[in-house]
């Protein structure tokens, strides 16, 4: 279970790194939407393994198809089912996993689970699960864009201690695009790529921080109390694989500010209510303010590394397993159209479900 | 809509500071379950206004009524209704809030949402709202407690920039019940309690840090992709008023470490499958490792301060707001059994949808 | 589980025949619609056991008080909480239901699924149960007959072997609220009332149909493929207490005719697309077409008799039970505001979905 | 919207009649079952257009494939996804669909509720829908045989006016599959089939009714108040195309009897409560009580018949349509598989459900 997301816009994923392939079946996608692959492919290139020298070298074609739910090139309202064949299955570079539980991985969790796993890859487990939430998330992107006048941009701000210096209000998709970390500050992405570039060198990873913006999102989305929005965005960057912290608007840092410094002051602003600041990251008390849209996602270095480790094995026994093959030394570069697709996900289910109760 | 939570223990909440009162119902809590008001009623009392110095002097005595769902001091397996009568009802004193919006409160995003707002204290926007949750997390707490042999503790570990230093494994319940700031640190506790107190003085507020730890749940709770333990753990945190950010295990701190540094090596200990470092926080792939769970809030400073700020009122013109009356300079001490709470609410829904799936 | 009934337009349910009350939360109620008490009583009232000398005797007034969810007259978009509590409470009356199961009640059911169950009054499987949906229906009814122009009637067309002539398209509320079997057709309800007055004497039951039509609907509610109208509908009416079938349009009967002569041809008037027939009922591929959407649900005779029946006790003996105290001879009359309410909570929340998905 | 069934075990189906094909994701179901395509394939051979001389002549082998949530022969906890290609794919046969909407189909109620239709061979609305229900429901009937030995079995009671005798208690899936019609009364499957043909001739179409008998429920399956086990089953047999009505246990007939005659007299049998007449169909109060559950489904006749008939186009002008190729004289053969998977997927939900709550 827990394979579904939204609740009126509302994805379910499927697949395994290894077997048929992976996909998406979205349902409740608004009717007449000019759709084609052509949409997709963009994003599912940005997510794919092998696009650049700093991430991991499977590879993949990723070729989306969309198999229902359109006509004519138009969405039809009914279930929108898209699929990506798995092709690059080299089961035998993974056969030590067949027996030993990879350290901070989900090998043992998912036997205990289960009491079965697909071992090969990392079956469920593996980072290549998202491809269904990124082809569904360009759909919501695309409706956001088109019908509600809403951008979503995602960006590595952070490498390690390499920190970024970003203008959250001016960023263009087109500086993010501008590297292959893409990491909008130039001199900092210039680091961060070399930082990775030693990391893959040494058979270790990297974390880092992705921040995201949502602009245009008008007042009135989000559902108090449970489903805040900030509350189901977080929910979203958290179910992505290696997330360990969320935080919206000021976030961590905003606790070392008393009330009075922190609060959002209003003031009319061409006919519009405005915020002189905006540490609440563009939502109050669950609900959009119309300001943008800011929140960033912590990504712990990924757990493969090409290095021997102290594990288990399958029968309880203490052993070591030596990383081999292949290994993705940084996670954020392809986890940027990731947070962009979760993001708009949340933001469109909101919009639909504000059109549902308010009209 | 978003007013329920839980998938298979499922509470919706409801009620509003000024009107009937505030409550709560459950559906799915397990029959035969020892249940009676004095199991509730302390939670509530750690929650309530007006139990300390250091928090909102507002005066309710927030006693629950069980309204259904029990008999002869078992639970049936029916919906649990609780109910808590709204007493301390002063519309007066919010008149202001009528026509103007506070900064950095909810009041002017429900106005956009829904064209109309109960001003009355917050309306559905208090924390009063939050009254429901913790009734229904004191029955979560009970079942994990007595079912599952699982115990959930959260406090407060930094008020601003006082931080305190706390061994998770080891904290008790008395320690953090042992002054009223909820800081199992004392040292740091007399320092966070003078703080709060002079920004009481000062009529502004400040923010904070709660962790919360889960002991004893065992592996298999968490339902990937999306329904991941602490996907929902941080839905269910970010839901709470004021709340900003989000961090499981090493959480953002973990992004300065490598791969190799970060992983935690399994060994095999007393029989059972250990991890020997806890950075992952107890969660791996979204799936409970059956090391302790961790994870840490961060709060806002209160938006309510006893200052005057810029702000704007319902004719949409330019005006300033004073702060008057009660106020609470820091919601930690209070939040710390909501946490909890929720807390407690997430892990009994895994407990059954584990249990419902996998037997 | 499986307290709670709709997507959009969501309600809870609570409560025990015997306890502190019944009642109901309703989430995503649109906002700014007005609504007070007054709304709600006359549907209640009709609901009520001893309302007329052919019901049940039991005496409650069951006045509602909405305890959450509006301010100032109006509803707020926040979840609306209605209560009833309960007055006539006489647990001696029902000593013997403490270790005897009643045929053909659930009696027995809920002690095999909870182990535990409130015996007094039948608890939640008292029909009592349905004053939370008749309150929350009462709210939908209102939504549907001044958003959207949607008005729905409910009427019984038979009592066992007294059947009714009905035309579906001009019956009235006055017609049907004109005698107290609430049955248009003077002439059959006066043979209904001597049937149920004469089972009542002999202590016996009956059942019958109830037919209910909505008339108003525009094309387009109904969501495909699991959640169409008529599956909503029919789960709503199974739903009730005692109710054994549900059809729609032609239903049953239809199975005589062949598919040419079942047909509804499509002609234009008046500008709008309708059907020469309607044998559909108002409902085709499972969303409406705009014509009266009608159907009938079956009703059992109520298995509380004033007789004595075999049966077996808690300890698993054989033993007799001998009916005694109140009895109502025909739960028809007072189904009929709960079918009503029912189908307003399907239509509703249909309409609130096809606003959502469609614009 | 509206595309999933199910809470812990849930599907979601895809896939209109031309286009990609046809499918569905399971996401809840039970790890470590055994389970390869060839335990899917025979229920979709029994639903299969093309399999006698009575059905649509329709060519298509549905050859099913398991794209996830399958490891070496069994599963894996994850979601299976099934997929079965479209072949017979004609468009041209259909070309007058485009523009006129056929008589109680669902092409006017489509294009009124999306402005939108893939009107090749009904798209979305055709039958071919249900692969996707049949392939799921299969797994779900391997798993109540194999984990909670409960049999499923439906079959033709009635054709028109022709109606058989069967013994639900007695009935064997091998007299159920011994005739083309499905039905295991030999003599009125002979006359059947025979009305079925001279309808095929006519060019016209016949309904009647399916029983399905559920064999070996364990008492407590069902959740009260609105997901009783008859609500689900009714909603489940509502959704299936062609559908107009749904009884339980003593049903319409039902309301002939008092209720003195209608009740089910408890009595010991073998250690067991049982009841002595079963009209309450093996649900009371909404439960499986673990008598034999039955219920019965009535289906109009096909609305596709070979005769010109009166009707509206998509400019909103009268016109005539002729019906064209082939055609289905008689759902009843094919959906008797139909019938089976949804009542499969409703109890293995309930199943799962009734553990996660109740342990």
């Amino acid at each position: 279970m827990g394979n579904s997301f939204g609740r009126l816009f509302r994805i379910t994923t499927w697949g395994e790194s290894h077997g048929g392939g992976v996909g998406v079946v979205i349902d409740g996608c608004p009717p007449r939407l000019p759709l084609t692959e052509a949409d997709i492919q963009p994003d599912l290139d940005r997510r794919r393994p092998g696009q650049s020298s700093i991430v991991t070298p499977r590879q993949e074609a990723d070729q989306v198809q969309i198999l229902s739910g359109t006509f004519e090139g138009k969405t039809l309202g009914t279930p929108i089912s898209m699929w990506v064949k798995n092709e690059d299955a080299r089961p035998e570079a993974y056969s030590e996993m067949a027996t030993k539980f990879r350290p901070s991985h989900a090998d043992y969790t998912y036997q205990a689970k289960f009491g079965v796993r697909n071992w090969q890859g990392g079956g469920r487990t593996s980072a290549r699960e998202t491809v269904g939430r990124v082809a569904a998330g360009a759909v919501a992107k695309k409706i956001l864009r088109e019908q509600f006048g809403v951008v979503i941009l995602a960006y590595v701000t952070q490498v390690q201690r390499v920190a970024a210096r970003i203008d959250r209000e001016a960023v263009t998709f087109k500086q993010i695009e501008s590297n292959i970390v893409r990491c909008p500050d130039e001199n900092a992405a210039r680091k961060m790529i070399r930082l990775i570039e030693r990391m893959r060198r040494a058979g270790d990873s990297v974390g880092g921080l992705i921040e995201c913006v949502a602009r245009g999102v008008p007042p009135g989305w989000g559902e108090p109390v449970f489903d805040r929005l900030e509350a189901d965005l977080g929910k979203a960057m958290l179910s992505l694989p290696a997330s360990k912290g969320f935080e919206i608007g000021s976030g961590f840092g905003g606790i070392l500010l008393t009330g009075l410094a922190h609060n959002d002051a209003f003031r009319m602003k061409a006919g519009r209510v405005r915020t002189v600041t905006n540490n609440s990251g563009g939502i109050q008390g669950g609900i959009s303010n119309g300001e943008t849209i800011y929140f960033r996602v912590a990504f712990k270095p990924v757990a493969t590394v090409m290095r021997e480790q102290q594990t288990v094995d399958i029968r309880l026994k203490n052993t070591t397993l030596q990383g081999r093959g292949r290994h993705d030394p940084c996670v954020l570069p392809r986890a940027v159209p990731m947070v962009e697709a979760m993001a708009a996900l949340v933001l469109v289910d909101h919009a639909l479900r504000q059109r549902g109760q308010c009209g």
